[in-house]
């Protein structure tokens, strides 16, 4: 039986080092390092590697060799000295695939190792009504388009990874419970190797708002962050200490049912005064208008009666503006709360909140700073993510890419 | 100019390795093995760590030689083969030390590597009352005495924890904001260095619920945990993926201000509706008894006046159980919030709470099952703490000792 040192250390991971794997190690070093760092000379890799310069010298090669760093543009670095070549991370043909399974639509995007969208296609159809069988076809279908496309442009994608708007179990890669979909108990995973056959990758389903806080997270590699999701639901993804924190069975980020309301409105979780009857979507269509009014017109794409209150409230309408002040009184509350518990240097704002965020911004910042125990708000900025409806399949892509950050050797 | 590749990366943390570095690492490796599984033989060290076995024997040389690992016992290994002799942690020479400086006195301890407490002694004083100049001073010369003992029984310290209940800058070694102590922007690592001199070792300055979290983790290694100390303010230690959670500046884990309560009943910290204000000490005595009631006695020592509460329950008064009733349900809300938030396989209740611990816990169990969001309560376990009141002080002392886990080679 192999005893497996556990990876439970307040130490850091523990992991045997032999020679063949100091050599994959430093690869993986020296590929994050440009990653995190962008196009860098030789002498300031072995610099910020402590590697002597032979070794990265050889270490490049090899990544040129194997297609995923390549020569840069020529740099003088400092003010004196030899202009240097520099080494970029190249990746033209790896790939990770993130997919989306919204209540709306299935989404499939590409990203190469540089960072480039190599592949986008959004695929409408009412996952609630479909069922998760019919999703799962549709699913596995763009997937096969996505990695035929890849291939025609001659890359190859690594791995992929679903994302799923509800409570999802990791290890078994299945669905366990996503009200927003009617799914329970959906093995996404077996399901879609069954349909990909042959064609089938390294397969990952985790939970929407951590993947959107993963491709956060690749943007600005803030170590400490949280990145809460708003729709009807409100979800979180917190990155800790640069690493998204998962917690013991995958489940944590559950923030939208924080107990958080005194007037103790019903939730749809059966119980109430939950948060997200405060910040979700339902609610600031409510507290801005009538059951009548055309924001609440489902037929209608969320983003133009987003645009509709957002016009109402640039006219000064009274109502609107009120029901924007109240929504962002509560936010703060709960970004306040998170704050106090996580201590992150920024929280980012996604889904519904990117279309109204210049109107609630500034209240959200206000009140986060007035109620957060630490001095200073310890640290926190509150700021809108730029990354909009694609961050989730963006971070399934990212995580999807993580393999070729740990062994280069293996996928390149 | 230095660049060092950043720590932030959801790919694990970035290290160059060269021969001498790995030999190093190899070496902090079993050592951190051997204190996560007990002792093992040379041969099962081989396994877990995938180190060849001549390696393994030549490491576990060194340690011995160091006085950090030794020959345990002799034990046959499956049902077959020959008896292997065993290695185990040795490190009865090698001590972390851990200060609390609470309300009521400036307890300090230190354990060995082995995890033998080799000095402890508690100094009664009124923190509060006495200044920080003068407890500082204190401190100082208890920190002698437990050095000055060590010394007389062949040992030392590699390194010193100081817990203090409050918001500290640990990068700037100060407490930025203590009620409890009466103490705003006191610099204790600078006090206690300059009061120590030539006797001053490598100093730390860490929140107390964070320090009784790493004992908690040190005796269970439950990757994700929340440990909970309760006093008249609460605080928590997170532990996340086996790491102390401290956020972008170590301010997390403030999760006493938790607005919860919708009765909104003023906090000490100017805001109303506070968790403290529900679970914290202050609360469970004002339900429980009027103000001229023995148990608000403060020349009484805690541990009695909640000796006495235990026993009104025990005996069926009406008053105390029902007290003790919304203090578990409003504890339950809060861990069922921190569990949807962080899922962490286990809770821990420290400070008061053990001592009330038995009437409470069935009750905070059933509130925290039937509210977490996850299925199964995300497998949250809740649990009291057996440290007791020297869980800061105990993890002050692990936390020290980590540096021996780093580097045994240095430190040994």
């Amino acid at each position: 039986m192999k005893a497996e040192p556990r990876a439970s250390d307040l130490s850091g991971p523990s992991r045997a080092r032999d020679r063949g794997s100091i050599r994959r190690a430093n690869l993986a070093l020296v590929l994050r390092m440009l990653r995190d760092e962008g196009p860098l000379s030789r002498a300031r890799i072995a610099t910020g590697t402590g590697l002597p310069k032979p070794t990265v010298t050889s270490l490049v090669a090899e990544l040129v060799g194997l297609g995923l760093a390549g020569e840069g543009p020529t740099r003088r670095e400092g003010a004196v000295g030899r202009p240097g070549t520099l080494v970029r991370i190249d990746g033209r043909h790896i790939c990770g695939i993130g997919v989306e399974i919204s209540t709306s639509y299935v989404h499939v995007l590409a990203l190469t190792l540089g960072g480039e969208v190599a592949f986008e296609h959004r695929t409408a159809v009412a996952v609630g009504d479909a069922g998760a069988d019919a999703v799962l076809d549709l699913t596995a279908r763009a997937i096969a388009r996505c990695t035929a496309a890849l291939g025609r442009a001659g890359a190859r994608a690594v791995g992929l990874t679903v994302a799923v708007p509800g409570v999802v179990d990791t290890r078994a890669g299945a669905v366990r419970y996503a009200p927003a979909l009617g799914w329970r108990d959906v093995a996404v995973t077996a399901g879609l190797l069954d349909r990909l056959g042959a064609a089938a990758l390294p397969l990952t389903v985790e939970n929407d708002a951590k993947l959107g806080a993963v491709a956060e997270h690749a943007h600005g590699r803030i170590p400490d962050m949280v990145c809460i999701t708003g729709e009807r639901g409100i979800g979180a993804g917190i990155i800790s200490g640069g690493r998204l924190l998962r917690g013991s069975a995958g489940f944590a980020g559950e923030v939208g049912h924080m107990p958080l309301d005194p007037e103790r409105r019903p939730c749809v979780c059966g119980r109430a005064g939950c948060w997200e009857t405060m910040v979700g979507l339902d609610a600031i269509l409510r507290l801005a208008a009538d059951a009548d009014d055309e924001v609440h017109d489902q037929g209608v794409a969320l983003e133009r009666r987003l645009a509709v209150l957002h016009d109402r409230a640039d006219a000064g309408d009274v109502r609107t503006r009120e029901a924007l002040e109240r929504v962002a009184d509560a936010l703060g509350l709960g970004i306040a709360l998170l704050a106090d518990v996580l201590n992150p240097g920024r929280v980012v704002l996604g889904g519904y909140f990117t279309h109204i965020g210049d109107l609630i911004l500034d209240r959200v910042r206000e009140v986060v700073a007035e109620r957060v125990m630490a001095p200073d708000g310890g640290g926190c900025e509150v700021a809108l993510s730029r990354l909009g409806f694609t961050a989730a399949a963006r971070g399934g892509a990212h995580l999807a890419l993580g393999a070729v950050y740990q062994d280069p050797g293996a996928v390149g």
